[in-house]
This record gives structure tokens, sequence and C-alpha cells, in this order.
């Protein structure tokens, strides 16, 4: 007898979790996150699902039964630095207590359904978000991609054989229930919604280089000090997005020699950036780098922008999501567009029908520890996905 | 026959240095930084002099000669992270080879002569600056030393031993010779000159905090972030304290999560602030404090100011400073303040007349790879101090 949704969720509730702060510490390729693998693995066992792993990490789990193009859905395992515990886990365990409840309810799929872990969709170790979809669609290449490295200098090439994935090649539709990352379920007043679209969105790297000084004995007039350069940007950065009713951020900087008692000879900031569209992103991030280059100029530092990856708008399929939103007890679930990035989202630019389910966040907080949903709603997300794929595979 | 200056000087060029940046991490009580403590131990033996040690790792080579206090000179021999090759070395090597030139005259001294090395002056690891002369002159207790940590949280007191020090029992004065860490001399065309004060200095945590969230998905008007704050405080710091023609800097800093896509939940970062008199540097850092406290009530985020260390000005003895300078062929050498904290300062302020001696340093730069002075220059230090040594024994 498989595990039920709560004996799921409990047993993964301690993996990776920092008990200062009480977030989620779930780097691909680490010991936490390879718990957890290793644990669904486990679950696809128990649950007689036919398990398949392509050569970088992503895993499915399959229900062999009917013919024709599968059904694919599930989410991934790994989380940002201190993340809550929904992103990701929340899609791949409601994915196997789905296939519990349509195989409770007596149905049996007219196509195959699979359960997938796609690796490193956060990019929190390796610095490209949704790694694992796009190797396994095609879309990066192992070769650009085995040279990714760390925080430490590890190349991923050092951690996973790479090579070529066939995960997907019979897969005619993907569904990805995940948590809100906003509070739109909370003012609509829903459980679960549909997605409509994904913000296009993008990091960017902004090299900032000074020369490193004594923070004594210089002169104010006489440093090139990047930290002055960095601050600037941070705030006009902000400024710009709120002005174009948009969203930057700088959450990541990295500064060296970063000692109190020296002026720093460089300071490496990334941006996030996410707009309604692919001109308004464009736009957004040539005028935060403008004015980072001009006040670079008036600080006597230089200043390098380089796009570590960009992601265009993506619209899922509107017939699917319109199709998966009708006519339900209680009336249609809501359409929403999310600024969050997904690996539905690279499924469905690599062509693969591909709607994604949300489930109510009552804090609106992502990426962080104070992320949540409740049990019951978790539960009416886990009916909807099984209804989904019910309608999918009918 | 013991090494000459420029055999000593090429030994020590490669310890701790990185091939990368052609920098120096000595921090204190690791691996490069104990070679040099060794090395200096070997250089002390292979001149007769008597090494004494305390418990903190403070190391003085004794020339058992004459009798009465005894002169001291030294330095010391850990970096900041990425630091150059002369700031504390120079004082060391100088310090042996003016012994060496002092016998080569045939000086015999009328008092013992000692050479010193203090630990961990640069405050690079454990975040206190001269915390070996701290400890020494009893300035600092251990029992409040020995809980200050890393940045790996690992304890000054479980790598050293601590307990006591009588290595200044006998210490009637105290010189260090360092390099410049500015362009004074280069502008006075002066090869070597002696300090006549400190400036008041000190360190001081900013705590900001905010609250984590998504960086795609919340809204800009909903976010409590942290690095808006800091980024103002940074500018903040930098205008004050060029309005009021002093020193202020935010050369350190620590994100949590640190992750591209993610709100940070806090940000820490260390204020460096050097001024002319007390009341200017509390002026300064309470300017920048209520700035930064301004900011953050509208960022939605909080702060808390914590002073880690403050040094009040040290005016050295200026008849011992006058006595050092006068009366040398080609004339006085030039008396100039200083920007930068030194164990001289520590002991001036314990209570033992001291001098300091400068080198000219072309680039003027320091606590950076480009730090520099000539070998002719080195030379001359290394004259002026067997001349002031000669002087102070006579």
């Amino acid at each position: 007898m498989p595990d039920d949704f709560e004996r799921m969720w409990t047993d993964l509730a301690p993996v990776g979790r920092s008990t200062a702060s009480g977030g989620y510490f779930r780097q691909p390729f680490t010991t936490p996150e390879r718990e957890l693998s290793a644990w669904f693995v486990e679950q696809c066992t128990a649950r007689g699902l036919r398990v398949e792993s392509d050569d970088f990490g992503n895993v499915v789990g399959w229900w062999d039964t009917g013919s024709g193009p599968a059904v694919l859905t599930g989410s991934h395992l790994d989380s940002v630095l201190d993340g809550g515990a929904y992103d990701g886990p929340l899609g791949v365990v409601s994915a196997l207590a789905a296939v519990d409840l349509m195989r409770a309810r007596g149905v049996v799929p007219t196509r195959p359904v699979g359960v997938s872990v796609f690796v490193e969709e956060e990019g929190s170790r390796f610095g490209l978000a949704c790694l694992g979809s796009r190797l396994a669609t095609g879309v990066l290449d192992w070769d650009a991609a085995r040279v990714l490295t760390d925080r430490d200098g590890v190349a991923l090439g050092d951690v996973v054989a790479g090579g070529s994935s066939s995960l997907l090649a019979s897969v005619g539709t993907f569904v990805e229930l995940h948590v809100e990352q906003g509070r739109d379920l909370v003012d609509r007043g829903a459980a679960v919604g549909v997605a409509s679209e994904i913000w296009p969105h993008g990091r960017y790297r902004f090299d900032f280089t000074g020369a490193a000084n004594h923070a004594g004995t210089t002169r104010m007039e006489d440093r090139e000090d990047p930290m002055l350069t960095y601050a600037m940007t941070v705030l006009a950065a902000n400024k710009q997005a709120r002005l174009a009713g948009q969203r930057a951020t700088f959450g990541r900087v990295a500064v060296e020699p970063n000692g109190t008692n020296a002026v720093p000879s460089s300071v490496t900031a990334w941006l996030d950036a996410r707009c309604s569209t692919d001109d308004a992103l464009a736009e957004l991030v040539s005028v935060i780098s403008a004015q980072a280059s001009d006040r670079a100029s008036r600080d006597g530092t230089s200043l390098v922008v380089t796009a570590e990856s960009v992601s265009s708008s993506v619209a899922f399929d509107p017939a699917l999501a319109a199709a998966v939103a009708a006519d339900h007890e209680g009336g249609d679930w809501p359409v929403i567009p999310t600024q969050a990035g997904h690996d539905a989202g690279i499924l469905s630019a690599a062509g693969i029908p591909t709607a994604m389910l949300f489930v109510r966040n009552p804090t609106g907080i992502s990426h962080s520890p104070l992320e949540q949903a409740s049990i019951p709603d978790c539960l009416v997300g886990v009916s909807a996905l099984a209804d989904t794929l019910e309608r999918l595979t009918a």
C-alpha cells in the first residue's frame, strides 16, 4: 500500500531543512537532494511505476497503461537557498497521490501516464534555471552545460555523467502542479487555478570592476570603488521596475576581497528581471544597464553586463488551459499568469502542449521558509490533478 | 651568516600568494601564516636571538644585550584578504635586517633589543584588528577574545591556547616600521618618514533585515528588501564622508540567502570609518546610521548597528617622534599622520612610548596586490630603523 499524501509530505519535511531558519537547502547533486531523488524512486517502485532515468539526472516513473502519446505530470525536488517546502515537491508528491487517487477511483487511462522529476529547476547551484528540462528537451546542449560551475568552481560535468535523454520521446502532454507564488488565488477565493502564461524573464550578471585600496588611507576622491556603482545600480533597478510596472531584483552579490578595511577590487551581482512582454524586458534591462554604465564612468569603475539566461514569454496552450479549467463542480477554475519560471515553460516552448495547475498560497510568499499551502488546499490540488489526468487520458 | 634583506624578502614572496590575483591570503592560524611564523623563529634562531612566545601566538626574538627597559621593534605577518606583500612583513624583515646592520656596524646596545611579531593585526579572520597586541597589552581580555569567530564559525579559542602574555613586561619603547599606505612621502620626495598620530577609526556592523520572497512573483510595492536599504546606506556613507573630509567605506557584505531569484531576507555589511578627531568619527557614524534607519523605515526593513571595534585617536609620543626624525644627513625626516590602525597604536595607548617609521609607497595603494616599495627605499628603511634603534639604545 503506497504512502498517502500526508505521509509522503511528512517524510520529506526534515530533508535538507535548516534548523536555524526553517528553510530548505536542497541544491542539485548534494546529499539532501540526492536523498529526495532516491525517495522518489522508492515511491515509484512501491506503486509499480517503471523507473526511467536519463543521463542528466531527470527521472520518470511510468504507469504503463493504454497506448499512444503519454501524459506526463510532475515537478522538481531541488530548492533555492533557504527556500520553502512546497516549491517543487508539492508537484511531485501531488502527482504520486493523483496516480493513487485515479487507481482508487478505478480509472484505467487510455494513454500512458508518467510522473517526472527534473533536476536543478531553480538554478541555485549552476546558475541556469530549468537546467534538467532544458537538457531533456534538447534546448540546451550538453557541451554548453557541462562547463557550468557552481560557487565552489565544481563543474556540472564533474557531478553528473551527461549524454542524452529520451524521457520525453513519447510525451504528448505535460501538466505541472505548483504552489502559487503570489496571492491571485487568495484574492479570488479559489484553492486551485490554471496558468495562462509565464512572463519573460532573465538573469544578467553585472561585473563591476574597480581598484582595491586601503579603506583608511585612501582619500575618498582617489577611489575607484565598485561598491558605489553597484549600490546606485540596485536603486536604479528598483526605481525603473516600479516606473515600468515590472520586476527587477538584485538578490545575489559577491565582493572581492570582501574585507572590512579594503575598498573592493570588484563586485559581481546578478539582476533578476521579469516583464509582461519581451520588449518590456529588453527595455528595462537596457535602461538599468545604461544608468549603471553612466555611474561607472563617474566612479572610475568599469562594468560588463552578461545575460546568463533569458526566457521569452511562454503562453500555455490556450485550448488546453480552457479544457483543464472548465466545467467543474463549484465553477471554472481561474486562469492566471505567473512571473515565475517553470520546467512547464521549457516543455511548452519546446512544442509539448502543456498546462499548469496552481495551489493557493495564503502568504503569497515563496522562495522563503514562509511559503505555505494548507493540507486541505493541497488535497484539493491532488484531486484537481487527478481530474485533469483523467480528462487527458479518457 | 643570517640572510640579508633581499634574500629574506625573496623567501617570503611566494607564501600565501594567489596566482590568480598576485595578492596575499595570510590569515592568522592558517597554513601560510603559520609558515611565516615558523620562518620567523628560524631567522631569530639563526641570529642567536632568544625566542619567547606568549599564549596568543605573539613572538619576540630577544637580543639579550645591555640592561634596563628593552627597545622592541617589529610588525605583523598576517595580511588582509588578497593583500599586498609589504603591509606587515616589511616591518618584520626590516627589523631583522636592522639587527644585522647594527651588528655589522659594531654597535653594542646598552639596552636589550627585541624583534616582535603580533598575530591578527588586520582582523581579517576574527574581525578585530590588532588582536594580538590588544591581548599582549591586556587591553582585551582573553575571555572576550576566545569567543570571536571567523566566517566559518570557528572560534579563536579553538585555534590558539590563550592565557596570558609577559612579552611586553620589560619593554620601555616600541618602534614599528611600516610601508606607507598613502602618498604623503611621494609628495614630499622622501624615502622614509615618522608618524605623528593615527586617526580615530572604527568598524560597525550594519544588520539590515527584510523578508525573503520570490524575485519574480512579488510586486515591487509588496517587498521588504534589505538590499535597497543597504544600497542607499553605501551611497550615504560615501557622500557624508566626502562632505566631512573624512573616510567611510563599505567593503564587506554578506547576503542571505544570496540567490539570484530571491529577494534577500537579510544583508549584513561592515562600515569602516576613519576621522581626524574622535568627535568627527562619532558624528559621521551617527549621520550615516540615521540616514540608513530613515531609509529602512521606508523600505519596511529594520536596521541594527553594532560597533565591533572603535579606536580613539592615538598621538604618538611627540618628543620621541621629534628625536627619531631630527638631525639626519640630508635633513629631518617628515612627520606625518596616518589613517591606518597599527599595533603601534595599541602599544602607545597602553602607555608604552612608541614611534613609527614609514617607507615610501610609489602607488600609494595598500591592502591590494598593487601595494609597493622599491628595494632601494626598503634599504633606506632598514638603515633608518637601525639608526633609530642605535639612538634609543645608546
